[in-house]
């Protein structure tokens, strides 16, 4: 039997990390910088608990571009490392050096935000250079050391006379990724990733003014002197706690996010939790335009104020991805897949989470300020109705700051609207019935027509808005909706009293005759109805449920078995209690009846926006050789 | 000066590569089949070329579930190891057992297929499982070896009785990867990554009836026999040469790709290219429906037979993604980022290649049967229409096949169209003037009267047609393209020949007063044309430019300074010569003047679509008052 050690042979690990590490090859500089940022704050921390004894200062980190020389120089003055650290952190691959302070100083260093998680980090150096130097002068009084690797496995480390306590990495910059010489790349990369991270870094210098010397005559000039030039801002928004922000932070900390978004967000969220995990962010309400696909994506995801990823999906409930801010977390996996998030126990936490101190939020929100509320409703309605239909949770919670608008302006809850019409629409069943409209429009004249009755009719045009009604009807007992124009106001809300017909039983089977005769069967059902003498003599109704289905198998991406392909149908609401229908009835001329009836079904056809094409053209012609 | 060799330590790199390896863990069934498919063409390959000297048989690869033992089985008949090849290729993290082979192998292995990337794949098994065996028998004359590690470092190596030539892998499962015990899941994962994998796969039995023996009498009862479960199709169509395959292939193809899709594919092109770079494949054109968004991610890519992802973005250009099929392709590489892939020179070459092949084939099928072509226009004309925006070469190309229907049903090429139209729509400044609609029904009117006057009018109505005209007219010199509606019928081809108005200049300065002063200046411009006294008296029209800009800014997703929210201008035509003019001129009655121009307003803004809301239902309701 023979047992031993499997051996991972360098030779060949070396190009797999160069290929395989990271998908990104310029993910090299956010490892770099993150590995500075840890440095310093590693001083940062031991300072501060007394182990280390010299004086901790303003410390920064500086990238330059050495164009001619092809190098790179990321400069920090953090911990540094003495040559046996080197052997033991640079040397030995996999080997994390961050993880070995953390499980040395567990308790003290939790909230030291130390970035790195695994060593192989450094090693991303050489994805786009062909060699590395680090020069690096520990805290510790001991002389400073010189590492050099070409990228083969072989390496020199020698002394070096570094005086000043930091480290100082050289990328000699490969032929295939000169790029990253350029000075716009560099501060593209910076401004990506980097763009919050906790040390100050410095890339490159500015001009400043002068002030101008009391003393100075009318021919003074202002005088410039050259300044770091920091890219980053150390302390965002998110990492302060809320009570210490006003509006204008928040809102300049969006213009900080999104320089080139010129709106104003309409409010914000501000995350913050300790336990179960470990979670801060900002997140915005965006007025959302109607081209929504245009929204996603503008989530930024990062660990410990590093930019990871803007694709949250998976992590913000999906019903959310539309908004705009920041989230930060340790504790969401990097690099893993989607199906793996999705089953990831804590990122679920995380969503759920959000969920809550969304709905906390609106639920605030409405409480405090109801008029503004109801102001911003139709710019944050379609991620609300959205998540009432994504989010069990998020449905159980919105009855406390869900809205219901009428056509005239109007704003209800649910409670409130089953309270304000119970009285006048409830029907002889006792079902409760809610009138919708979804364009006013388009709907105008069902809409006049069920406002004279004195009914409040919704305004409801979400493309999303067939299911809800679908969900809110199957969980509210006796709650039923309805469009004004599925069928006529009579038997929209079914009352007790019925209209008495002008017509005896005999002239309304005469004229239901003639009718049939004349109007499309494929299309119309013609349907005979005593209404007022004054209402629309002709009415084109759509009955609710089969529309609904239509509707709702359309946003659910049609499908061969859906009923998105059904033929429209629609009922010919005939009023025998009006002028026109004695008049068809009493017109003896086959002809001039059949006219009579074609002109009045146009008429209700133009009303429900159906008249089209020839037929539209023909009515157009007709109309104006009446008129001339 | 030190200097040594960095090490990379073991105990922490087992960890990364079960983490970080794969972000997806079922991947590891993928790995190792594909080994064990290695394991069988490399026998195949040295039993052709004379190395070994056993008979290759038919071998298959075994996949077994042992849910009680908790293991999982993976059993191959190929070229197997001796113990010493265990030593080398397994235990020897990173040294690729494939590559070596290939560079032993180069010239005559070229064409083998062999899968194997890297010697990582194997380690993948540690994802999943707590401790793997493996049992190997090489086919060279030497006892099996059985060698066991536990996912430390540690491993152990002893003789095995093994007496069949191949390798079992036994994955003993980890307790968090149970699910990788479930017969429906490990059948998933083999149908999603190994269905067209080259060496055939058992999985489990299936029972076969056996055949009525001749003599069986009437009692005979069908007997059944268990036979192998092959899950996969070692040969798929994209692998064969075209000419061996029939139309009804390529529809099976298809059906066994996309089982669920009942649809029958337009068209196929098979792709087929060996230098300078390699792949195979077939690209169908399905039937787009409406909800194009539901078409993407359907073209599925392949390495060597071994399914890799299903997005395709940057590989196949983008106007293409809504295709659906098969792309096989061992130069492509693979877990890389998306800007990677745009910046890889042999990505590009290949994107390019696959619209050249695209278009030679729609130039061919064109060509072959036009009459066919034309009736599928319909089906393909979006992607067509945007791959001529979006790639320059195809743009190029399109003038071959690119047709442009008419709204009776006829179809020209961008050629044929010009001659066809030469003679009676060239304009006075010698531009030729393409007429178009964009939707018959809205603009039946406005087609109408063109085609009175013998013009075509060409139906344009996919989204982006703006765009696509807008480039057309910059690219072809004097031909310019104007909707049927955006001007009265005299104006949109301006001709030598000028109308006689039947009115007075005094008349007419008095007539548009009239009208000024009734006609609602914000939306409206009143323009008096002497037109035919039969055509409309009055007419809505909107001019070309301004709407042009509209829709193309609408379609790139709006923008704060983009026109998409300009309010809408419109033109009144009114025709001097018809009887209405003379009638509203001769109306003494100012109120009944303004309500005969406020019904031929109404009756204008019908045909244009544009009497809506209150204004509609007070129309409907005078015009019934009118008939009853």
């Amino acid at each position: 039997m023979t047992t031993g050690k499997i051996n991972v042979s360098v030779e060949n690990i070396f190009p797999l990390i160069k290929k395989f590490l990271y998908s990104d090859h310029e993910i090299f500089l956010r490892e770099l910088v993150s590995n500075a940022t840890d440095a310093t704050l590693k001083l940062k921390h031991l300072t501060n608990i007394g182990e280390a004894k010299v004086e901790y200062g303003n410390p920064i980190i500086e990238v330059k571009i050495d164009k001619e020389g092809k190098k790179l120089h990321l400069i920090d003055q953090g911990i540094g490392m003495t040559a046996e650290e080197v052997e033991k952190y640079i040397n030995q691959v996999a080997f994390s050096g961050a993880e070995e302070f953390l499980e040395k100083y567990k308790d003290s260093a939790k909230d030291s935000g130390i970035i790195g998680h695994f060593g192989l980090g450094f090693y991303s150096a050489f994805m786009v250079a062909e060699k590395v130097e680090i020069i690096t002068k520990s805290y510790k009084d001991e002389p400073a050391a010189h590492w050099t690797c070409d990228g083969s496995p072989e390496f020199t480390l020698v002394p070096h006379d570094k005086t000043d306590r930091g480290t100082e990495i050289i990328l000699h910059i490969a032929e295939d990724s000169l790029e990253f010489l350029e000075e716009f790349k560099i501060r593209e990369l910076l401004t990506k990733y980097n763009k919050f991270m906790p040390v100050p870094i410095k890339f490159g210098t500015r001009k400043e003014a002068l002030p101008k010397p009391e003393d100075a005559g009318d021919d003074y000039k202002t005088e410039y002197i050259d300044v770091d030039n920091i890219i980053n801002n150390p302390s965002p928004a998110w990492t302060k706690q809320p009570v210490d922000l006003t509006d204008e932070d928040y809102k300049n900390f969006y213009r900080e996010l999104y320089p080139m978004q010129f709106d104003e967000p309409l409010f914000n969220i501000h995350l913050n939790v300790d336990y179960p995990f470990n979670l801060t962010g900002i997140l915005y309400f965006p007025k959302l335009d109607a081209n929504l696909q245009v929204q996603k994506d503008k989530i930024q995801l990062y660990q410990n104020q590093v930019f990871v990823t803007d694709n949250v999906e998976g992590i913000v409930p999906e019903f959310l991805v539309m908004l705009r801010g920041v989230i930060d977390s340790p504790d969401i996996p990097l690099n893993v897949s989607r199906s793996y998030l999705q089953a990831d126990g804590n990122v679920k936490k995380i969503s759920n989470y959000i969920t809550r101190k969304v709905a906390d939020k609106l639920k605030s929100l409405f409480n405090e300020n109801r008029e503004d509320f109801e102001s911003k409703w139709n710019d944050i309605k379609i991620v609300l109705e959205y998540g009432m239909l994504s989010e069990p949770k998020f449905y159980e919670k919105a009855g406390d700051f869900v809205l219901y608008p009428t056509v005239d302006g109007k704003f209800y809850t649910l409670a409130e609207l089953k309270e304000a019409i119970s009285a006048n629409q409830t029907d002889k069943n006792g079902k409760l019935v809610v009138l919708y409209a979804s364009n006013k429009d388009a709907q105008h004249s069902y809409i006049e027509i069920a406002k004279e009755k004195g009914y409040e009719v919704l305004l409801l045009d979400s493309p999303i808005v067939s299911h809800l009604i679908q969900k809110l009807e199957s969980d509210n007992e006796n709650l039923t909706f309805t469009r004004v124009d599925s069928d006529h106001i009579d038997k929209l809300i079914q009352k007790e009293d019925t209209q008495i017909s002008k017509l005896s039983e005999e002239e309304s089977t005469q004229l239901k005759t003639v009718l049939e005769e004349i109007v499309p069967k494929t299309n119309y059902t013609v349907q005979l109805e005593a209404m007022d003498s004054q209402a629309a003599p002709f009415m084109i109704t759509q009955p609710e449920f089969m529309r609904r289905m239509k509707e709702m198998s359309q946003t659910d991406g049609g499908g061969m078995f859906g009923m998105g392909n059904f033929p429209e149908m629609y009922n010919l609401v005939v009023n025998t209690n009006s002028d026109l229908a004695t008049t068809i009835l009493n017109t003896a001329d086959k002809s001039a009846q059949e006219s009579l009836v074609k002109q009045a079904l146009d008429l209700a056809k133009i009303s429900q926006g159906l008249l089209k094409g020839e037929e539209l053209t023909a009515f157009v012609k007709r109309s104006f050789e009446l008129i001339k």
